[in-house]
């Protein structure tokens, strides 16, 4: 039993096309998992999960996280 | 037994119609779960979910997080 | 044994006549679980659900959230 | 073994004779379950129950939640 | 084991003779459980329990709920 | 096993001598469970019990409780 | 096992001779359990026990309560 | 097993030769149990204990508890 | 099993040579467990244990509690 | 059974190419487990992890810590 | 199963070579533990641990606790 | 099973090359247990662990914990 409730998100919001917020897997190997793409203006919400504990977001973006609003280039 | 009353929850109110909400599934696979398209001025409240790990809204719609309110286009 | 108690709640009071609120199944399946039609001025507060992850609000409302006050059309 | 103890609980002052508070009932089908009605003046303190996942309330009154003062109508 | 401690309470100042606080029960069936009148100037303090999940204000009184002070008439 | 350390309690000062603070009995039956007197400027902190949900408060006092200071007359 | 240390606490100083504090017994029999008479100055700080759910405060003191400083007389 | 971490403390500032902190005894019986003596300008810090549930200063002293800082004569 | 990491602690800075902190037993006997000298200038972290439940401060010093600052002597 | 969602994360904004985050191993040996490279304008959100007990962050970059915004070089 | 993660620490700065954070053992016997000499500058960061429930620093130095900043001498 | 994601982490920012911060084992014994070693303008972020009771941080550094800044030299 996990409880999936308590993960923390981010919010992303594309300001250019071809945004691109890559996953990375947890645990022993830290490998690429998952990479969404967004155009500009669309936003994106991830939990870090049980497969995922850190976020690499390329391309010019507003990153919110729980320090604030990052600018991505 | 799974607690669902924790899961956090975004809300997005459409600014034109066919603003799509797009779920993606937690775990390895992180594919598309489920899309909920809304018309100009609906209102959506959706939690993070035991299958929901990520939510893009594509669209012009204000999202609201525990970020803040953050314009989609 | 589920911890009913815990659940947040949106409320919703409706600006016209033919306000609803549809209710959307938890789980694998994103399906149309309830619709509560609401007439003006009335007042319906809902809790999110072991069976309800997300709520969708068609008509001219002011919905209450955890987000704020956010008017539906 | 339920904890009651915790759940939430609105409030509503009638303004009107006949402003009726209708509970819904969690679960699977989301019927009507009990209607309260209340005249002019009388005040009602009712908690989400684990029979009760949605309140409705129908004529003019004050609806104390957990977002403030709602009137209805 | 039921924790009676959590509770919470509501506080009733009658502003007149024959204020009622009545108790309706939880569950299945919302039927009147228990009704207390008060006389004028008299202070009642109750806490919803495993066999009250709502109370009913009938008559002139100050009402303390945790959304605040309501007149009852 | 019970944890009577979480009740809460009100606290009440007599104003006049016969102040009355009498425990109603928590569960199916709401009878009178004690009666304690008070006189003029006595005072008297009283927690919730497992017997007693509810304290009603007769004569001249203050009457001090989590949502205030309410006059009992 | 009990958690002796969660018990809330009220601090009384006694502004005369003979101040008493008397402690009542909780339970099915609100009885007398332990009176604690105290001169002119003295401090007392008594917590909530598993023996006692009530405390009452006779003669000119100062009493602490969570409630803020009370003057008993 | 005891948890004795939880437990709240007061301290005690003597402003004379011979204040005395008297212990009272936890239960059925509440007895004298433990009597400290401090010189004039000694500080004291004790907690309750599962033996001690009320505490009794004599003489000039500081009191410091939660409900702030009590001078005892 | 016991978790040492809740015990709150204080603090005492010396402000002369021969400072004591003298941890009392917890339990039924309350007797000297030990003595801590400390020269001027010197300062001392204590938590309280599950052997200590009370400590007292002779000589000059600076006691730093959670009641605030307070200057032994 | 571990719990990965409570793991507290940091955030790094690139301000030149070829910035690194080096994340070191957790438990005796304390050796390098995962190097992220970023380019200038890169966002990077990294958990500790139950592999990560500490991180390494070289080139100029903005490091978003629970202790603020600090800016290595 | 120990939680070590949750104890408490202080920092010291040492003003002076020869700076002593000496640890004192918890339970039956307080006795020296480990001493760990700090030289001008250096900056010490210590938990109270299952072995540690006291801490004593001799030499000039600035030590950070929960109390604030205090200096030693 | 150990739960790492509570430990707390403070973070250090070298203001010269060869800042070193040497982690020491909890436990019996308080050795040495690793020493990481950073050039001017690294960040490093690292957590107290099941093994790391106490970091010393020696050179020119901006150390960061709860306690605030503090500068190493």
């Amino acid at each position: 039993m996990e409880d999936y409730s308590a993960f923390d998100y981010i919010t992303v919001k594309a300001l250019e096309d071809g945004v691109s917020i890559i996953g990375l897997t947890r645990g022993k190997d830290t490998k690429f998992h998952h990479t969404e793409r967004l155009d500009k203006g669309q936003v994106y919400a991830a939990q870090f999960t049980e497969m995922t504990s850190a976020m690499k977001i390329c391309g010019k973006a507003e990153v919110y996280t729980k320090h604030g609003k990052i600018l991505s280039e």
